[in-house]
């Protein structure tokens, strides 16, 4: 097989056979086939597409790039979710305890923030002594002890989307349904799990701007991992405005934890329920939704949330003292208002322009080997459809450096806009695809 | 600038400016930009296209990457010819010692065959001594003394064409008209001269295998030789059944021949005074088409052609009694003949086929690096038209070795077809564009 044939039937918009995907695939894992064919590959994918089909090959062979994680050892429907990326996205650290306090063992594999969009492991790491880099064996141990493992991808673990990953951030070949779904489930299927709610964000702040492009990669990821043995449903969640208030790392560990003590802002916790609910039925510990929206509000109200959660923080090497005295975490001192120009009713707050915002304060990265800084970030202190008077705060900036809190404003003065008459809600939980 | 952003914009459909196009071809001659970002953009551009200004912007910035020769020196208007590549399309040879024995001054670069067409610098070659490889000063003395060299592409001209051909042939992007006329016309203004006739080939043996396809190759030609004062018309010629009777290296020299001494095929003749007449009047020799034909005719009849023949072999170190001698150019003794299985009119003689079994032979070749054998060839003994009986000879294939023979007669043997009836006769010359 010659690798330019097989670009060239794509380029032409053929599809490309199972013996193809796998030939590309394996030359990528083993570095036989030059990153020059693989991007121009990678390109003509993007622009042509592919089937069904053929991404479900595509994942199954970046899945077998690598090794395909048993938990058998570990009774019970091992359930995780992955959420497609937004800003203040912070529900895995409220859902993983819940879960795993009803009785659901969640091996969670996450990874770091990019661009706009908070990371998993960032947040985690924001707790001090935190250990997101636990071998396979450690994750197993966690698992049978607390019934929760929250780590970042191992090396043995698709290695052919590390390689293709780099690659498309380079290549401009990342805004791709087909190669984001494989990327994606490849890793999920690899971890050993039984069954995945994903959370595909949808507007403003996420990667898919449109609900129809955000309902295509749902189904394209609820087919795949259906398709691998992985019980997959997905939720598609609005992501105009943050989700909560807390933007940067220590913030939303904060915001967290108030969630789990029963407080928190209501559309973090709606969502939190919602997908934990949805983990409890597909776990096999909830008879039906409304069982299990009743069994998660329980973990919470009951404290058995919170308490799974410090745990999970002393198992996995944190200091879980973080829980009940928040000056443990990371703090910048520094603090800048934002306040509203006029009176009325705040329109939008775009979620990608906070983003942004919390990026050039330190909190997230542009590229992969950016340290970040866990302290700094934004608290949106006025939602879409709250009323403000001129002078009323907004955002407040923690941040560390004049010249990063400019570069910020840059961003965030164009976030908020007010207007005379109150917004129309529109949904968060905007439809599911199974 | 950022490499990804540029693939990113053309990814999406949109021009690239000027800079953005300086940069991408800076970047792959100096080596800057990695290989795999230039097989993305280069994908991106076969799928999405190029405006007629990023292509003239493309072409430029190519020029640029080498030297642009000066031929001030050497007076007169000089007039190169470029043909997009067919099987038998010797037309090279024919008319460049025509048109300098008319007083035009024809500094060739011309390449080498690849797939299944010929190239120029193959068919030089085959007489014993003559030299391509001139350097830039040994061609400045040749156009001086015998107003014609025909060299190939040196290492100062255009060198990210060669880079980013070499790139385009592995990943599956040579088939893209603006990436196609900037290669070509790159090279064409930078060897210095002041005029260029295309010779743009149609057809089942040519790359563009509909009139649409190559009218849209020599429009884009055209516009981007004008806009850099290099005066550019082309000719569409056909180029269904090879050109001529002979396609092999040394068989093709004697066809040359024998056309210079006032023989050779009606085909032949028509496209080489077609294409000569063109020059002269773009070289300012003659008043109009009709003057330029006379004198082109009359340099065959006259001899003059054939005397300029002699010179430009001698200049270049090889052997000029080959005119004279056949013998002395290499020949294969083995000979096989194809005949006709029915009686009829010959429908089709299949240029590529022709040309791939000429290939086959080891007239040709599949990669780069391959050498040529210059004796091994075919000589089409009925052209499409012609009445044949059975078992009158179609093809005479002159060989080395069986193993090739049979190779080449898997392909020679779809290659001609005979019906009941006359075929209609196309046209030679398709088109001109100006």
């Amino acid at each position: 097989m010659r690798a330019v044939d097989v670009i060239m039937k794509k380029r032409d918009g053929g599809p490309l056979s199972r013996e193809e995907i796998r030939f590309f695939v394996d030359g990528v894992t083993s570095g036989t086939l030059p990153d020059y064919q693989a991007s121009a590959l990678l390109m003509a994918i993007l622009l042509r597409g592919m089937t069904a089909e053929e991404t479900a090959w595509l994942t199954d062979a970046m899945v077998h790039s690598g090794v395909r994680v048993d938990l058998g050892d570990i009774p019970g429907v091992k359930v995780d979710k992955h959420s497609t990326g937004g800003v203040g996205d912070k529900t895995s650290l409220i859902l993983a305890p819940l879960a795993a306090a009803c009785g659901v063992p969640v091996p969670m594999m996450s990874g770091r923030g990019l661009g706009h969009t908070g990371g998993t492991l960032d947040k985690l790491e924001a707790i001090p002594g935190f250990r997101v880099n636990l071998s396979l064996e450690e994750m197993k141990t966690a698992l049978a002890r607390v019934g929760c493992a929250m780590i970042g991808q191992t090396a043995q673990i698709a290695p052919a989307d590390k390689k293709l990953y780099a690659l498309r951030d380079v290549t401009g070949t990342v805004e791709s349904i087909p190669l984001i779904s494989a990327s994606i489930m490849s890793k999920k299927i690899a971890e050993g799990i039984d069954a995945l709610v994903l959370d595909v964000k949808t507007g403003r702040g996420a990667f898919m701007k449109t609900e129809a492009d955000s309902r295509k990669l749902a189904e394209s990821l609820v087919s795949i991992g259906n398709a691998s043995g992985v019980k997959t449903e997905a939720v598609i969640t609005a992501m105009d405005a943050p989700l909560g208030n807390a933007v940067g790392n220590a913030l939303e560990v904060i915001e967290c934890v108030e969630v789990l003590k029963g407080g928190g802002p209501s559309d973090l916790i709606e969502v939190s329920v919602e997908l934990t609910a949805r983990m409890l039925v597909l776990g096999q510990v909830a008879r039906d939704r409304v069982d299990a929206d009743r069994q998660a509000r329980l973990a919470i109200t009951s404290g058995a949330g919170l308490e799974r959660f410090r745990q999970i923080i002393e198992m996995q090497g944190g200091d879980p003292r973080i829980v009940d005295d928040y000056t443990r975490l990371p703090q910048a001192e520094e603090r800048h208002v934002v306040v509203a120009e006029r009176a009325g009713y705040v329109n939008r707050v775009d979620a990608e322009l906070v983003g942004r915002a919390s990026v050039a304060l330190g909190a997230g990265r542009d590229r992969v080997e950016d340290p970040v800084d866990p302290a700094v970030g934004i608290v949106v202190k006025a939602k879409p459809g709250d009323e403000v008077r001129a002078g009323d705060a907004v955002l407040e900036m923690h941040y560390r450096t004049r010249p990063k809190l400019e570069a910020a404003l840059a961003l965030a003065a164009r976030a908020v806009t007010i207007h005379d008459t109150r917004p129309a809600t529109g949904r968060l939980i905007v439809a599911e695809v199974h």
